[in-house]
């Protein structure tokens, strides 16, 4: 059984995952899948991975795991949370410790070894973008899990360990920092302003026209007045809106096309940069709320020194996101 | 000038270094250093340098920047901020930004090229501790800066781009979210317990000594209880201090014997593995703080996805901290 830690100083929690522990000389990091190779995501291999637990674009009628299917979505294979269990929080002393509850997903987002999440039709990303959304609704329905953080791995750099395009989610029975660290800011700020700060970020940004990459009815894409890397890029809705749940489908349409714009023009001013992509969004089962605002963040994996700054929260950037957002404006 | 900016929804700051600016193609990791190569850090070499700004071991009477040392302190050639200039704190609408000042030191640790830090004799690492001493006394003097951050990166993969044994420090006029976060975590304990959370892990560790990877008469050496990476190290003195600069001499040397205990531990391991080492200590000027303790966190280099982890403040790590230990316990 995998465990959740909370590091008692930080309240900052750690999933021990000892399923996928080894022998410390086994750190050496993993060989990439490569084309040649066998893939467990390719169609054909449905038998490889656990069983589905979404399929989209399958016509009716075709057993479940078989191999016609648009976007299928599985549990990970060395899932770092098991979805069966209690969470049996207890102490150990002046420390936290509860059993890892969870589910670890893997979204696989086209039949095709070869595509890139950038360059996938907008009908195929949409479909991705449906398999989020309905994974998060499902899993919201177990009173365990608090989080569903939904994100993407591209390119070894950024830790994909498999070739063939894929995102993951997992589902967490805590909030991570990263998000109660967003809702105390949203909601400090709020209680100052009576505005949500992402809203007013979104009209400054408009204004100002130094860091808005593109936009479109629904969406811009931005680069964030403080980047923790070069070329970090922000999506936000331009209607506020604290869950990307509540998306409808005109809505998911504009996401579609601002997301692989703002992945196009990365890839032509960086060709095939490795990149983290993350879904910030509002907790399971909350009220909608007036001070956050669910966006995308896609980090590129650029600087070498990332290690020791993502870990001292101390960060040095070599690029102003003005100049990024002008290279991006005038990459297409 | 580089600048400093606030991300207004976290309060993360962000030093934005354009005098490390480049072409956005220009990001592909730079070529490392090879021991045939020319050696800005080696002896003979100091003209390549800014001029030192502390140097130990060198005997009475020979110039400065002449050849002859064992630890030489110089301003980085690239600083990520500059000493000169004043803070003029300013708004951007609704955004924080000032200037980027503060200092960006190397310590060059050693007049051999290919020495290593875990494998220097005591002597030699000694003069490196009490060079960090110094400079975060001297720099606490200059009233802009409010913190000094010590680290090293060891290894390409965590961040070194000279392969000559070194390690740096930056003076910053803010304090880094690390520290805020420490702070707020120890002393939010101590209103409820009256007593440093520190004092209680490294009491609590010795009595379980499940994760007690090796102690002396002055500290300890213990794997978190709930780590980022696999083999995190922290060292802890015993006796209660909130700052590093407070340690005498006889507490030095016992800093010395730990520090090379377990990096040998650890490289017995994982040989040669890559790791950043981060001391940390109160905010400059502050009185002796009864909830704070000054510590060094050693982190290895290990997992692939760290990018996505630091950045959400979600971690997943394969072993349980009591399995490192039993290994760097055994090592020896």
């Amino acid at each position: 059984m995998p465990e959740l830690r909370k590091d008692p100083v930080l309240g900052r929690w750690i999933i021990i995952s000892k399923e996928r522990s080894k022998r410390p000389t086994d750190f050496i990091i993993e060989e990439y899948k490569s084309s040649g190779g066998f893939c467990p995501l390719c169609p054909g291999n449905e038998k490889t991975t656990p069983n589905e637990v979404l399929v989209l674009g399958r016509e009716p009628g075709l057993p479940s795991n078989s191999s016609r299917w648009q976007v299928r979505v599985v549990p990970n294979k060395f899932p770092a949370l098991v979805i069966e269990g209690e969470l049996e929080k207890e102490g150990e002393g002046l420390y936290d410790r509860m059993n890892g509850i969870g589910a670890h997903e893997v979204i696989v987002e086209s039949p095709n070894h070869d595509d890139r999440f950038a360059f996938l039709p907008p009908e195929q990303m949409l479909l991705i973008f449906q398999a989020f959304r309905s994974r998060i609704n499902d899993l919201s329905r177990d009173e365990r899990f608090s989080y569903v953080m939904v994100f993407k791995n591209y390119g070894r750099a950024a830790g994909a360990s498999l070739e063939h395009p894929h995102s993951q989610l997992v589902a967490l029975p805590i909030l991570p920092r990263m998000v109660t660290s967003e809702l105390e800011g949203t909601l400090s700020y709020y209680k100052y302003k009576d505005r949500c700060i992402y809203c007013d970020i979104i009209r400054q940004e408009i204004q100002q026209d130094i860091r808005l990459v593109c936009q479109n009815d629904h969406y811009v894409t931005l680069t964030p007045f403080a980047p923790r890397s070069p070329f970090e890029m922000w999506i936000l809705p331009k209607k506020h809106s604290s869950s990307f749940t509540d998306v409808n489908e005109e809505s998911l349409q504009g996401l579609v096309d601002i997301f692989s714009e703002s992945l196009q023009r990365l890839d032509l001013c960086i060709p095939n940069v490795p990149y983290n992509f993350v879904l910030h969004t509002q907790p399971l089962r909350s009220e909608p709320l007036e001070h956050y605002h669910w966006h995308f963040e896609i980090v590129p994996k650029l600087t070498s020194i990332a290690g020791f700054e993502w870990g001292s929260g101390f960060y040095i950037n070599p690029m102003p996101p003005e100049d990024t957002c002008r290279y991006l404006k005038d990459a297409m």
